[in-house]
């Protein structure tokens, strides 16, 4: 395997140790992880066999692209024009034969059957999933023996390897850029809309730093009493921004296949109340707390109950309704690790997961700073960097 | 029925035709047609039966958003806090209720089982779909007549009514906000992904334009030599333009769920090789004849074969290489009614559709334009309008 023998070794002990002969996989956030490239549209798969070489196929205008990441053996189709047939069709027969060349006929192997929340494509506007169609395709291959093979794929996208965190770190550096306009442009007379669009903006103009492909950010920025329910998932609307106001933003960043979820909290014209600016440093005392809790070996329960506490000993814990962070990566969230009063995931070395205490109520508002994290020897490295606080 | 009659009997008859005592949808795209409203996260589901009141179920959060579409009974369920259920078990349970009282239980009921190409709900950046653990929860609760509707609800979306071209000619008119934009900046000197940035920006800014609550597009920007395959998509790079390139982009945006799919070719700096001029007023003519073409009781075919002609007529049918157009509203593309030249569809008032010519080749790379059409009774109605040219 070129570029990447960790991702390789942890992709084959998950498979022996699940049973499974191979893999399929045409999501793009299990693209990126198998094959280490993001897909333009979405019509790409790969299969990675227990053993054996795996296999990637992909439209032939992106072969390029999928011949820069790990797996050497790329198989292209052609694709969308008038005298190409429909792209399943195309993908099946090289199916079929890799299914062949592989001996996957009847064996158990693994789809992608169960996966609700998706990662986007670079094709953002119009995501390709896995459903009947590809489904049927691979049962007429392979037979009875297919199984949904989610929970594998979630075990196989956990634990991040030394080159994935650099490009998490990457991704993270991108979204800093989008958040510095944030903090410059989160001013009284703006709307949320005006400031969310800016941010991103600046970040898929980024496009090119460092060796960048494909950057594109989700912002919503939430102002004034609509931080109230900032826990939830406020969409940017046209409220103007007032001084004073505390004014919120919530970001998803994917850099090149690789995801960033941040938050930070500013108020508006540079002066927060007293009463905001006590809790924005309840919440990063919170933060740190659950920050030094997180290493090798403690559960996703014990680390939230690192921040938990904070607020308990204030007598503020019922203001922090949510999990303290979620494992994520290869998406904008994943399942590995939780970091929630009722996790029982031992954090491990490569484990990635955001940190995200909040405190709402509808006295005050809302206050959340999020920021993300690498589990490692040592303890919880950050990914992200923290340029700017509340004033 | 408030707000649309039209919208629900054309359900109903679709319901009838098809043998289905209802239908269950969770897809943000199907949620747009059936109950007019554009879900936050994508945690929401509708229950459409053949007779009787549609019941809309929604994160409590989204309750009022919901409420202001075109379904009276709406269920609000509390989710994402700590001590609320995971959100398909509060669903089940209000989906449980809502089958007994409709009498579903062992009857033909309708699931979104073939989607594999998906519009994302507000949340974007991770969309939430139809897989396994939705189609298990309807399996518990229905039984073995459970169908796949997937062709039902296509057919149920294909024809739009007086409201929802109203919103598409809205979705037009802010996605011509930002062609405006690409137009200004598609200059010498800014890269690719530059220009791309701030069309994007230029839409999501313009939340609250006419009362507008959601608006995102998804741009690409190529030029030059990325153009010879602009039939595929492209992304946009750090590429920087250069005089007299060709400069194209290809956006798709959506205002409050519903879609526009736009192209424009502009020569960087104002002025284009003579070359260039002569396919885009080609390629101008092409639309215009598919245009004209397009009306109730043709086919797609037909219409199709108007603009390919122009191109036959001067020996440049080759550099034609995909479809005229395709149906689109509430995604990005929708299959009904297809414009290519095995399309039997039969064109009829109130289909939506694209009419996008191109000509791409190696020796003077790529021209395209992209307009949406309505058919009404006179003919192919425009919904975007041309503010600008190649030059």
């Amino acid at each position: 395997m070129p570029g990447d023998l960790p991702r390789d070794l942890r992709v084959r002990q998950v498979l022996a140790a699940n049973g499974l002969a191979a893999i399929v996989c045409r999501l793009p956030e299990n693209l990126v992880c198998l094959a280490g490239y993001y897909p333009q549209v979405g019509l790409s798969f790969v299969v990675y066999p227990a053993a054996g070489e795996p296999v990637l196929i992909c439209p032939r205008p992106e072969r390029d692209l999928a011949g820069n990441g790990l797996i050497a053996d790329v198989r292209p189709y052609e694709t969308w024009r008038l005298v190409d047939p429909p792209p399943l069709e195309s993908v099946g027969k090289i199916l079929a034969q890799v299914v062949a060349e592989k001996g996957l006929v009847g064996q158990p192997v693994g789809f992608e059957g169960s996966f609700e929340a998706v990662s986007p494509s670079q094709m953002a506007g119009e995501p390709y999933v896995f459903a009947q169609p590809t489904r049927e395709l691979l049962g007429r291959l392979i037979g009875q023996s297919l199984v949904d093979a989610t929970e594998s794929l979630n075990q196989i996208r956990a634990v991040k390897t030394a080159r994935e965190i650099d490009k998490l770190r990457l991704a993270n550096e991108v979204a800093g850029i989008g958040l510095q306009v944030f903090k410059e442009q989160a001013q009284p007379g703006r709307t949320e809309a005006q400031v969310a669009a800016a941010v991103e903006a600046a970040i898929y103009a980024s496009v090119g730093y460092k060796g960048v492909r494909a950057a594109r950010a989700w912002a919503q920025v939430f102002s004034g009493p609509n931080t109230i329910e900032g826990w939830y998932y406020p969409v940017s609307t046209n409220r103007v921004i007032q001084p004073r106001d505390t004014v919120m933003i919530e970001i998803g960043t994917v850099v090149d296949g690789y995801w960033s979820d941040l938050t930070r909290t500013v108020a508006a014209g540079g002066r927060a109340d007293s009463r905001v600016r006590e809790l924005y440093h309840l919440v990063e005392h919170a933060q740190r707390a659950a920050r030094l809790a997180a290493r090798p070996g403690v559960t996703g329960r014990e680390a939230d109950d690192a921040a938990r506490q904070v607020f308990a000993d204030v007598d503020l814990v019922d203001c922090f309704q949510h999990h303290t962070g979620h494992g994520l990566g290869f998406r904008y969230h994943e399942p590995i690790p939780s970091v929630h009063p009722a996790s029982r995931h031992v954090l491990e070395v490569g484990h990635v997961h955001s940190i995200e205490p909040g405190l709402y109520a509808p006295e005050f508002g809302g206050v959340r700073i999020e920021d993300n994290v690498v589990i490692l020897e040592g303890g919880a490295e950050m990914l992200s960097s923290r340029d700017f606080g509340l004033e």
